[in-house]
């Protein structure tokens, strides 16, 4: 076994590992990153394994840097994936073939289909920022859209499943947009970003007006112009309200 | 080491476990059950390990079905608690002698404090309905007051804390108290459990339009009778319709 892989699995956990679906939004689109596995076309969530002396947030952390080059941006648990059998998506045999082509033939025996849970991360980052990274065990790393995924290795297709539900939800609760958004927006851009996550339309009045009950938007002096319509108001996030309505909630205000 | 513990902790995971915070409403206050581990007086929430066949949630709700009778009720994961160290409440030195009280003096060589991680579970009960059981290593299982409960074991503070906001934000998106209230209820009772959970108050009128604009409660021909003040109307609510919002949310409806 590659002594680099033979050290990386004795310092680490063996029965929880992390993986991250890491949402980017780009041309009306929203979309996740995903490795292809050395020598295969199985694609998998950028993921890995906790060191033993390091937290799993940290873990999480780490690994999110490792592969967009992005830290302190908004990184979150949305649920831990502890079924007996994960490794559905796939017949044994085709799992265990793709371990071998990336892995080598010796490795399957040590370690690998033993029961394993995870803790599923979610980060919303800017698109143009990333620069995509494989990892040592991966060949390449890119942008799917949603719409587009492939069959992921293990239950990866239910984690980005899960981690779109949560992030629906939190849309209740937190505003949305910091990360996902150029700085400045027109009010159409924004809820464009709504109903994307949400997949459904949205009234524009009743979306501007909840908008703007939150209280953490600054409508700009100036225009978006160029277009063949009436130029839309610019707006940005006023970045003090912004961090209080995510730590105070925007329901149940008063 | 006694020969049911050696085969419980042969047949389960060793790296990663199971905590359930259980809360119940009663006479307008929110309580927490705990457990006082056996010839000791250090207390900590129900858990447990998951066996190496069982999926995670399974273990959850066995957990919560053996301290309480209950099942078929309202659990989820709120929060992983993956630290490092999940020890600092207590000295190494006090955990040791708590744990030799509970599991004998030839335990700790074997297993505990190695590192763990605990998959957090959260579930709202009938306070009416609990059968409060012990397990094999507690002598006793009871409710507190969430404002009365003491330095409890491990991170276990922390984890009502975690759960608690967990909830909080959940009063956001979906509705609450079907398990919580008796089946027929008055607006100012639904309030006080709402401003228990949120720890403030709301004011009354605001509160009253945001739940019934949720269409979740059918408003009963009866009243509550028998107090000093003008009678409250009754409520109860709609089960399809409580049932509907849990699953599509009670934002963004258009």
């Amino acid at each position: 076994m590659d002594p680099r892989l033979k050290k990386y699995l004795e310092s680490t956990l063996k029965e929880v590992s992390i993986d991250c679906t890491i949402f980017g939004f780009h041309a009306g689109e929203l979309k996740v990153l995903l490795l292809r596995w050395k020598g295969t076309d199985s694609w998998s969530l950028p993921g890995g394994r906790i060191f033993l002396e390091e937290s799993a947030n940290e873990a999480a952390v780490r690994i999110l840097r490792e592969r967009t080059g992005l830290q302190e941006i908004f990184l979150q648990q949305f649920y831990t994936f502890g079924a007996a059998n994960r490794y559905k998506n796939f017949s044994p045999d085709e799992l265990i073939k793709t371990l071998e082509l990336t892995f080598g033939e010796d490795f399957f025996d040590e370690k690998l289909m033993k029961r394993n849970i995870s803790i599923g991360y979610m980060a919303l980052v800017e698109f143009e920022q990333v620069v995509a990274t494989p990892d040592w065990y991966t060949d390449e790393c890119r942008w799917w859209e949603i719409s587009a995924v492939p069959t992921l290795l293990f239950d990866h297709n239910d984690m980005i499943e899960t981690a779109l539900k949560a992030l629906r939800q939190q849309l209740s609760y937190q505003p949305i947009g910091y990360n996902l958004l150029p700085e400045k927006f027109t009010m159409p851009e924004l809820q464009r970003l709504y109903e994307t996550i949400l997949d459904k339309q949205l009234d524009r009045r009743n979306f501007q007006k909840l908008m703007l009950s939150y209280d953490i938007l600054e409508k700009l002096p100036e225009k978006r112009t160029g277009g063949a319509f009436k130029a839309p108001f610019l707006y940005k996030f006023d970045k003090e309200k912004y961090d209080r309505a995510i730590q105070e909630g925007i329901t149940f205000k008063v």
